[in-house]
Order: C-alpha cells, then sequence, then structure tokens
C-alpha cells in the first residue's frame, strides 16, 4: 500500500491529485477500482479512460487533462508501470541459507548471502556469488557459475560449464547446456558427436520456464547481456544470441544460428542452422527463418488463417501454383502476338 | 480379470454370449485374442469385425448381427471402451501418507489422506486436499491449491498461488504460474513486469507433460472445468479457456488469449495474443490464428505437403503472388476491351 | 593431450607429419591453433585449408597434398572427428554407487556397478543393469529397465514399465511413459481412457532435454534401436519410429504414427496421427505430415519467408488462389474460342 505521493517518489514522476491517497494494487484500465492504479500510453484509450474508476492512472502529461481521477505523469507510461509492478510485488520470499537437505559439493564455492532450496545440487566446482537463489530440486553441474543476484527457479537443470551473469533468472525446467544435436553417420548408424563446449549467458538474462539452450560442440553457446527468452524455447548448439533479443515462446534455433542485437522473434518462429540475422530484425509469429537476413525490418511466412473448406480450396492450388503461372504466361505470350486469334 | 457379466454389470451394458466368458485384456480389434476386449463404432469396421479373434466386443445394438464373437451393446462404444478401460488400469497405486524425505511445511493445510511422493517440497499455505496424490520431487508453492482427487506426477513444479481443482491431473514437468512474458522497453533494454497474477484451474483438468501455465500479470490466468491439455502446450498469462476444450500437443497460445468452450486446437497450433475464440471452434493442425473467431466451425492455415523439389518450384510462386493476380487482372481488362488486339 | 602417432592409433588413422605432435583440443578450422585438431570433408574447405593455424587436420587423402600441416587421413572425416570428440570427452565423471540421498527401492533390481545420484527415485520393480547412470533427482518408475551402460541426466522422469535397452542417452527433463492424449467425448465432457501400455526403446537412443514420449493406450510406443531425438520433441502414444531414425527439436508425431528407419524429420516439423512415412525419408524443417509417405525422398510444406510488407501483399492473394485459378481458367476458355472478341 503507497500513497500517491510515496508512488510518485518511488517512480520519480511528477503526479496531480490527492498526495494521500491510498493505492493498494494494479489493474488494468477497464478493471481498477478506487484504490487501484491503472495506465494508459496513448490517446487510443481516452474514451477508457473517460470512464474508469481507477483511483490513480499513469498517463502521458498531454492526457493528464482528460484524466478524471489522480494521476501520475509518465512520458513513457509502459514503463512506468513495469516500475510499479515491482513496488507490488507479491511473490514469496526465498528462505536464506542453504536448506538441510540440499546437497552442496565441500568443493563449491558458495557465497554466504544464497538461497539454496530443498533437494537442490551443487555439485563440485560451482560458484554461486551473493545474492544467487537456487531453488528447491535444481542441479548445477561442475564448475558452473551462477553471476550476484541470479535466481534459478525449481527443478532446472544446469549441466556442467554453464556459466550465467548477474540478475539472471531461469524458470522451472529450464535446461541450460544438454548436449547439443551432433552426430556423424557411421557404418553401423549415428556416433554421437562428444559436445565438448559449455554455455556462456551475460548479465540481466531471463530464462522461460521449460526452455532449453544446449551447450556449445566446440566452443560455446553464447547469450548477450538482456536477452529474455520465453517459455518452451529451443536454442541450439553454438547459437549466438545478442544484446536485449526477445524471443517468445515455442520458437525455436537450429545449432549455430547468429542473432543480432535488439531482435524479437515472435512465437514460433523457427530458424534453420548456421544462418545470421542482423540486428533489429522483427520475425512475425510460426515464420520459417530458412536463410540469413542482412536488413534489418519485419519478416515473416505463412498464409493466413480461414474457413476449412476453403483453406482446403486455395490449398490445393498452391501445389498447382507453378504450373498456373505458366498457363497465365502462356495466355500473355499468346495475348501478345498481333495475328492472335 | 472380469467375466462378461460382470463387465456388463460394471459398464451398465447389455450383453449377448456367454456370461462366464473372462476378460483379460483390452486390445485393438485386429489383435485381439479370445481373452481380450475390443470395440468397434460404426459399419466401417465391419469387415474387420468379421475376422476379429476378439472374445468380446463393444459395438451398436445394430451391428450385434454381424458379430461373430461374444458383444457389449453400447450406442457409445468408444466411450464405454473409454470406462472399460479403468476397469483393467495398471498403473501402481501411489504410496499412502507422507514420504518421509519429503519437506512439508508445517503451515501448508495438508489432510490426513493424502500421497507426498519422496523429495516433494509443500510450502508454506499450500493446500492439499483429500485424495490428493503429489509425485516425488514435486514443488507445490506458498498458498497453491491441490482439491480434492488431484494428482501431480513427478518433477512437475507449482509455483505460489496457483487453484487446482478436484480430479485434476499434472503430468511429469508441466509448470504451472512461472512468470508470463512480460516485459517493458527501457533505456537499458527490457525491464521486468512483475507478473502479479496466479493460476485458476477447474475440476477435472488434465495437462500433460512439459506443458506450462504462466500465471497472470494482473488478475489470473483461467482454465475452466474439464480442460484437457496435451504435453508441451504453453499457455501465456492471463489466457482464459472455456469448458471442455482440448489443446493437443505443441499449440501454444500467446498471453490474453480467450478460448470458448468445447473447442479442439490440434496440434502444433499457435494462437496470437489478445484474440478471443468462440465456442465449439476447431482449429487444425500447424494453423496460425492472428485473429479472432467469432463463428463456431473449423479453421485452418498451412499448405499441403509436396515432395520438396516440387515444394520448392510452387513455393517461389508463392513470392509472385501478387504480381501474378496483377497480371491476371490486366489480361482480363485487355480481354473485355472490345477494340483488343 | 595425445599426441599425432596416439591418435592415429586410437582413430585407426594414417597420418602426414610429426609424430610426436601434441594435439590438446578439437577445434573449428578457422579457429583452429597449432595444438588443435580440425578437419575438412572436402574440396569446398580447400581455401580454408591452405590458410589454417591448425596443428593437425583430419581429410581425405586426395587432400593431403594441399595440407600445410600435419594430417590424418579419413575417407570419412566427419566420423573421424566424431570418434576424436570423444577422446577429448572433458564431461565430469559421474561418482559410482548410489548417493545416500536417493530413495532406492529394496524391491528394485540394481547391478552393483551403477550411478545413482542424490534424491533420485528408484521404484519397485525397476532394473538397472551395469554401468547404467542415473543423474540427480530422475524418477525410475515401477518395472521400468535401464539396459546396460544407459544414462539419464537431472531431474529426467521415466513413468513405470517404461524399458531402455544398452547404451541409450536421455537428457534432463526427458519424460517417458506420460499419459497419451486419450479421451472419448462423454455426457459431462471428456472421459478420460486410461493408458495402458507402456514404451519400449531399443539400443543407443539417444532422447533430448524436455522431449516427451507418451505410454501406449494399449500396446506400447516404440523406439528402435539407434533412434536419435532432439530436444523439445513430442511422440505421441503407440507411434513407432524405425531404427536409426532422427527427428530434430520442436517436432510433433501425433498418436499412432509409424515412421520408418534412416528417416529425417528436421526441427520444428509436425506430423498428424495414424499416417505412416516409409523408409529413408527426409522432411524438410517445420512441414506439416498430413498423409502417408509411401515413396523415399524429401517433402516439404510451408511458405517462403519475405519481409512482412511483400508477405502480406501475397498472403492475402493465398486465399484467392481458388478464384484466381478459375479466372484464368476462364481467360483460357475465352481464348480458345475461335469467335471471341
Amino acid at each position: 500500500m503507497y500513497s500517491l505521493a510515496e508512488l510518485a517518489d518511488r517512480l520519480g514522476l511528477e503526479f496531480a491529485g490527492d498526495a494521500g491517497r491510498l493505492v493498494r494494487a494494479l489493474a488494468p484500465l477497464e478493471e481498477a477500482g478506487p484504490d487501484e492504479l491503472a495506465f494508459v500510453v496513448n490517446r487510443k484509450y481516452l474514451s477508457q479512460l473517460a470512464t474508469t474508476r481507477a483511483g490513480v492512472v499513469i498517463l502521458p502529461p498531454e492526457l493528464a487533462a482528460h484524466c478524471p481521477c489522480d494521476c501520475l505523469l509518465s512520458e513513457q507510461p509502459y514503463l512506468a508501470f513495469a516500475r510499479a509492478s515491482r513496488l507490488f510485488d507479491n511473490a514469496p520470499t526465498p528462505a536464506a541459507g542453504i536448506h538441510p537437505t540440499a546437497t552442496v559439493s565441500a568443493e563449491a564455492d558458495i557465497h554466504s548471502q544464497v538461497s539454496v532450496g530443498a533437494h537442490a545440487v551443487i555439485e563440485p566446482g560451482a560458484v554461486l556469488e551473493a545474492g544467487v537463489v537456487v531453488g528447491a530440486g535444481v542441479y548445477v553441474g561442475h564448475a558452473s557459475r551462477l553471476g550476484a543476484g541470479t535466481r534459478v527457479y525449481p527443478n532446472a537443470v544446469i549441466y556442467h560449464d554453464v556459466w550465467l551473469g548477474r540478475n539472471c533468472v531461469v524458470h522451472a525446467q529450464a535446461v541450460l547446456g544438454a548436449d547439443g544435436f551432433g552426430f556423424a553417420p557411421g557404418p553401423a548408424g549415428w556416433e554421437k558427436i562428444c559436445q565438448l563446449g559449455g554455455v556462456r549467458i551475460g548479465d540481466g538474462v531471463e530464462i522461460g520456464a521449460g526452455s532449453t539452450v544446449d551447450r556449445g560442440a566446440l566452443g560455446h553457446t553464447e547469450l548477450a547481456d538482456g536477452v529474455i527468452i520465453d517459455n518452451q524455447v529451443q536454442i541450439g548448439h553454438n547459437c549466438r544470441i545478442g544484446k536485449n533479443t526477445a524471443i517468445a515462446g515455442c520458437a525455436g534455433l537450429a545449432g549455430s544460428t547468429i542473432i543480432g542485437a535488439n531482435c524479437t522473434l515472435a512465437g514460433g518462429v523457427g530458424v534453420v542452422g548456421h544462418v545470421e540475422i542482423c540486428d533489429d530484425v522483427h520475425v512475425t509469429g510460426m515464420t520459417m527463418v530458412t536463410r540469413s537476413i542482412t536488413r534489418p525490418g519485419s519478416y515473416s511466412s505463412g498464409t493466413p488463417m480461414s474457413s476449412t473448406r476453403d483453406w482446403k480450396r486455395n490449398a490445393v492450388r498452391f501445389s498447382q501454383l507453378d504450373s498456373i503461372q505458366r498457363r497465365l504466361a502462356s495466355l500473355e505470350q499468346r495475348d501478345k502476338k498481333p495475328d492472335k486469334g
């Protein structure tokens, strides 16, 4: 519970209205009540703003005149709202210290200010810096490193030689450092190529639940600072992902893919191996990236959804596209001939 | 092992044949032997029925005359077979009580009739009602609730403030309540939006292995009664899924997606965020749903599979489709002109 | 660290150069230094070979004349490199014996030469043969079997009645034997069909992190010898996968799919249920397989990626394809008429 004045102070924003008004929680604009804080990013929401029951709204200064309630003024209301969300964070605080049921190697290097949950396993040579939180059942392999303030949620698995920077978040069931999918065809079947590299992850990286980042075959798989990865994303061996790139759920990157900085890959995107995507590329949902992208911009593949009946009719024509274009070319040819008809 | 008469009694069905015939197991029609039970849903399988070696077949009354063996009569043979499968369930029974290696908070509210497996962790404020089964290595977070008869398989992770109703099933490695993918762009990169909501799941919901259901950003992510979710499905924050909707493997829903009741999403379907799908919609495999669906029916996207050689030829024309249509329109135009040629 | 002569001996290859040269590690051709081993598969890499700083290169005999450094001669350089990778394997060796925190049933059949990690659970009737390695937190269900030399990485879950052959590898968070997605529509919603079958996996099978292989409904789900499966792959109930078939990341197989031997499914491929793919089929990335494939070869679906602007223009035409073809047919018809224009 914060007063409006306190909120303004903590968020570094100007306010207008009752300094003592108490805010209990955050809520969407249409649902917020008199003790709740909402936000409006632009004029598009003016009509909703007019009828809101929110106690306080974060909005751009130019909309202040339209606000029927108290407000906080920000040129970036969404960012201000993100920061406000931290003030209202209700997640339970992890217990300090090492749980008695955890199995922590005497040869691991554990800072005194860490939290290690029940049944977690920390192998020899692992390093846990100050403020690290290792959830229940987490496995941290030999010589892996968790930088200061990094948090790993229950049952995630970190193989050996995986380094994470400071203030990373790894959600439950994520797997960092499993073997890349490397096999050579031999006389009797596939022969495994031992995956000798590790994983190197920068600062402030978030990795979603069930996502997998494979270790390198030779050399490391690398995620730069500020990369954010949603749930169930697969990152193949020796991928390199640039600073602040965001990858949404169910996307998959084959091996040795290089992605630049400030890219966004939407949900379900697939990227083949050994291609390179430059900085500032956006790829829309479920696109199949089959070649390198050398110019910033937005890229897509796929077909639009329709009723299954219509879709079937059109889809069958897709398989005739080349012949359709040849028939068209032939008509065009005839059309040009002066002696035609 | 049941006699035919016992089976008929337990399934509430009429039978024809030897009341004392013993049935040892279920089997597909083509593979079943004289001590096995198979089923036939309709006339399509009459030829297979004619040659079956099954001891007993569940079939609609109108096919009884065609049955070469004993039979159970049901208007819904598949449903009767589902119910018969429960009589032959061979899964091991979980041990009663709390395993001595489990870490159960004294501040959790645990019914006396539960099973908690080895190395499971139950945090303060968690509630386990009668008949709950928590598998080995499962994590149940603060103030989360498992309704009567709910079963969670090994190593699944349930974050804090996640409520499940009665008789739910959560398979191994599922993650309920991890943070939604919420970040705001800030001056130095992405800034996390704390995910303050929880997850609310109704009665009789089944969630497959490795599936993830994110907690809400504000308010809850909600799954209604009877929802069934296959393996490796991703449900984003603040999704709401209606009663008895089924979602098959590898499907992914971005945030704030609303899906009605009695829908079926086939495998690999992707749904963008903030759209709404009405009741009674079927979406075929790997379709990309990019807009709301307001009428019941079946929807699709994608292209048909062909040999890679043919596909390449046609796919290149896809990138020329707009020019193909313009060339066609131009020919049509010329064709209409009276002074043409 | 190996001398060139030792390497040649262990790999069964001829060499040319300084028998005593020491090789410390493997590296890609462009990055390798004087104490590292690289490889070249064919003439395509001759220019890189000319300028390499590698100490030793594995290459085909016919390229030996072009090699600026010491070399190992192999008709299959990639395979030789795979075998060399095992000599340089740097993964930590699992501790012998059963960790005191593991929960191992007295009714399990455990060979004396196994490694069972911290907090692992082995249920009654489970069989662990010689050389098995069970990682920390792994669950092995009732009557499941791990053949000699099989390794299971941390927190993977193996349900009951799942058999693995010899020398298999199962990565972290994989789930073998969860229930298939089987439900019958009943009067009040879905009714579960108990999944009464198990999983049968051959020798030398590798299963990636987070992949799921469901148990059979009736009868078993089967993976033949030498099958390799990447991360986050979903295999539905009663699938049968033939010898040495490879399935890349994020692919999904619906139930009762049969795949032949020596097939390769690229990343993100989806296969509908109840179809059959013959031996020696390759399916390219993100293809949707909606019918059986009866002839060896390469198969594809999908559309090529382009800029989102171009894509939108073409995609809208996809929904008009059937009408485009009808308009074309109509022009062709008119064009044929002698009395036209």
